[in-house]
C-alpha cells in the first residue's frame, strides 16, 4: 500500500485518535478515579448571525455589570428589588399598549395578584385560564414588574392571565412564595375545571411552576392540565454542566457565583436547597401533567431546563424541549417586538391549546 | 425612606443595570451598527456530577489531540479514514453480542449496505423498518466502523435496521451519499409502505436524513413515517451560536476550524456549501415527517440541531428535541454500556412507535 509522507501522518495521527477511544471507552466501564476538569482558553463569541437585529442586540449586550453582589438578607434585597422594579416598570406601559391588553390589581384569598385580560380572547380560550409565577431570584420583580411575560402569554395566546404576586423576602420566606401560589391555584379550582388551566413562569417562576404541582400532589389537589416551566431555577446546588459552560457567556445570570443564587438562598432562609420545593429537578415528577420548557444555548440554566426535561421523560410524562439559538437566560420575556419572542409564546400557546380542556 | 450606604450602593448598581436593559430595548429597535462580540475568559469547567460513570468517563476524556488535521483530497482522506475505521471496528463485535444482533452485508441496487436484525423484534415493529446513514463529515467511518449506531437502534429499539455504506471520498463525491440513500429507499418502497419506515443517522448521517427527506419531496417520492437526525451537520457554513461557544468544550469536533468540516469541503468537491442537500437548515421543510432531534449541551452542533428544529417548528412539523446533560458531539454513540445511551435509543423508538405505521 502506497502512501505519501504526509498520508502516513494523518494515519498515523488518526490511529492514536481510534485507539484512545477505544482505550476511553475501555477505561469507562473499569474503576478509576474521578475524571480531570477541562481547562478552556479565552475565545471571543460573535453575536450569532441567524437571529433577528432585535435578538442581536440582546445577546450583543455586555454582560450584566452588577452579577456578582451579594446581598445577604431579604432587608439588603428590598431596595435593590425595588429600585430594580421602578426601571422595569416603565416598560410596562408600552407592553400593554402593544399586547392589546388590560391588567387589572386583584386579591385572591389574601393573596395580591394582577388579573390580565387581552381584548380579544380565542374562542377555544373562553373557559381556560393560566396562572402565571414571576421570575426574579424569589427576591426582585415585585409589582408590575413581574408583568411583562404575564403580558407576552395574555397577548400572544389570547388567553386570560392570574399573575401572582407571591411574597418575597422581606416580607417573607421560604415556602411563602409557593404557599401563595398554591392558594391562587385552590381559588382557581373552585370555579374552573384543573384541566382547563395552566401554570406557567420563567426563572424562579419556572421553578415555582414545577414545585406548585409537586405541592399540589402532595396535598392530594389536582394538577393543572398543561405547565410551561421557562428556564426553570430547578437546581439551586450550583449542579448542571452549562453552568459553567456557559459562564461568562450568559449576559444575564453571568456565573453560577452571582447575584441570583443569593436571593435562593436568602428566600430558603435556611432550608435545605436540595428540597425539591426548591430544587424541583429532584422531585419525583409521576403524574405531572404536559410541560413545555423553553431555554437558550447561552442560558446558564440550559442544563437545568434539559435535566427537569429528562426527568419528566422518565416518569413518562409528555414532555416538550424548545431550545432557542444565541438566547441567554431569560431572553425571550425582554423585546416583544423580537420576532422570536413571539415565537416562543405562540408555541407555548399551542402547546397548552392542544393540552387543556376547553 | 432610610437606607444604609451599602444598601445605596446596590441600588445604584440595579438603576444602572435597569436603565441599561431599557435602552437596549430601545436601541434594538433602532438602526445601529453590528454588536460587539463578547470576550469570554480562560475558564476551568468540571465533568458534571449528575451523569452516569460511563458518561463522565467520555467527557472527562482529553480533547481529540489531531482535531485540526486537514486533508485536502479524498486521496489524502481515504488512508486516515481506513486508520480510524480498523480500530473502531474492534469495538463492533462486543456490540453485536451485548445488543444480540445480527449483522448481514447485502447489495441493494448496487449499493453496499448491511442489515443488522435483532434477536428479538418487538410485535408491533415486524412490519416496520428503518434505513440508517452513518456519520462520519462525509469522509470517514466506511465499512463495519459505521455501524455502532445501527446496532444501538436495532438492539434498544428492537427493530430491522439496514445501514447504508454510501460512497465517500475518493471513491465518488457529492451527491453520491445522498444518490445511494435514495436508491436504498426507492428499493425498500417496493417491498414496504413509506409510513412503516423511518430514516435515522447522526452527525453527516443527520444532514443526509434530512436531505434524503428534502430530495424525495423533489423527486415526488413518499417520505418516511418519521425520522431522527442526531446532531445533524445541517449548515457546513461555520453558522451557529455553538460553534463558538461549545468551541474547545466539545472534545469530539473541538472547533468549527476542525477536520469535519474539511471533510464536508472534500466532499462537496466544489459545490455551493449553502446548498441545502449540503446544509439541509437551508431547505424547504414543509411536508417533513415528524422528527425527534438529539443533541448535548456541549455540542459543537447543537445550534445546528436547535435551528433544524425551529424550522421544522416553523413549517408546522411535529418535531421533538432531546438534549442530554454534558455531551459533546455524537457522545451518545460510544458506550452501549452508559444509561443514558439506551435512553437516547428507547426515547427515538419510542417516537417511531408512536408515529409510523403497522
Amino acid at each position: 500500500m502506497k502512501k505519501s509522507p504526509r498520508s502516513l501522518d494523518l494515519v498515523l495521527a488518526f490511529c492514536c485518535l481510534a485507539m484512545l477511544s477505544a482505550t476511553a471507552l475501555r477505561e469507562a466501564r473499569a474503576q478509576s478515579p474521578a475524571p480531570a476538569a477541562l481547562e478552556v482558553p479565552a475565545k471571543t463569541v460573535p453575536v450569532p448571525a441567524d437571529v433577528s437585529p432585535q435578538l442581536q442586540k440582546i445577546i450583543g449586550a455586555p454582560l450584566r455589570s452588577n452579577w456578582d453582589i451579594h446581598p445577604k438578607s431579604g432587608e439588603e434585597w428590598k431596595p435593590v428589588a425595588d429600585a430594580g422594579a421602578a426601571a422595569l416598570t416603565k416598560n410596562v406601559p408600552g407592553m400593554i399598549e402593544r399586547l392589546k391588553v388590560k391588567v387589572e390589581k386583584t386579591n385572591i384569598d389574601g393573596v395580591r395578584a394582577f388579573i390580565v385580560t387581552p381584548e380579544t380572547i380565542a374562542p377555544e380560550n373562553r373557559n381556560r385560564q393560566l396562572i402565571h409565577m414571576h421570575g426574579g431570584c424569589y427576591v426582585l420583580n415585585p409589582g408590575e414588574a413581574g408583568l411583562p411575560e404575564a403580558i407576552f402569554m395574555a397577548g400572544f395566546g389570547h388567553i386570560k392571565v392570574i399573575s401572582v404576586e407571591y411574597r418575597m423576602p422581606p416580607e417573607a420566606y421560604f415556602p411563602a412564595a409557593l404557599d401563595d401560589g398554591i392558594t391562587v391555584w385552590k381559588a382557581a379550582l373552585k370555579s374552573m375545571d384543573a384541566k382547563n388551566m395552566a401554570i406557567f413562569g420563567t426563572s424562579a417562576g419556572g421553578a415555582l411552576t414545577l414545585e406548585m404541582v409537586l405541592k399540589a400532589k402532595e396535598l392530594g389537589l389536582p394538577v393543572p392540565g398543561a405547565i410551561a416551566p421557562g428556564t426553570p431555577m430547578s437546581d439551586v446546588t450550583k449542579v448542571g454542566d452549562t453552568f459553567y459552560t456557559n459562564a461568562m457567556l450568559d449576559n444575564v445570570l453571568v456565573s453560577p457565583n452571582g447575584f441570583c443564587d443569593d436571593g435562593a438562598k436568602v428566600y430558603a432562609n435556611g432550608h435545605d436547597m436540595k428540597d425539591p420545593l426548591l430544587s424541583p429537578v429532584y422531585g419525583d415528577m409521576k403524574g405531572f401533567p404536559p410541560t413545555i420548557l423553553t431555554s437558550g444555548t447561552r442560558d446558564l440554566l440550559l442544563s437545568n431546563t434539559v435535566r427537569v426535561h429528562r426527568k419528566l421523560r422518565q416518569a413518562g410524562v409528555e414532555a416538550t424541549l424548545q431550545v432557542y439559538e444565541g438566547m441567554s437566560h431569560a431572553h425571550y420575556i425582554r423585546d416583544d417586538t423580537a420576532p422570536e419572542t413571539r415565537e416562543v409564546f405562540e408555541e407555548i400557546a399551542r402547546f397548552f391549546d392542544s393540552h387543556l380542556g376547553k
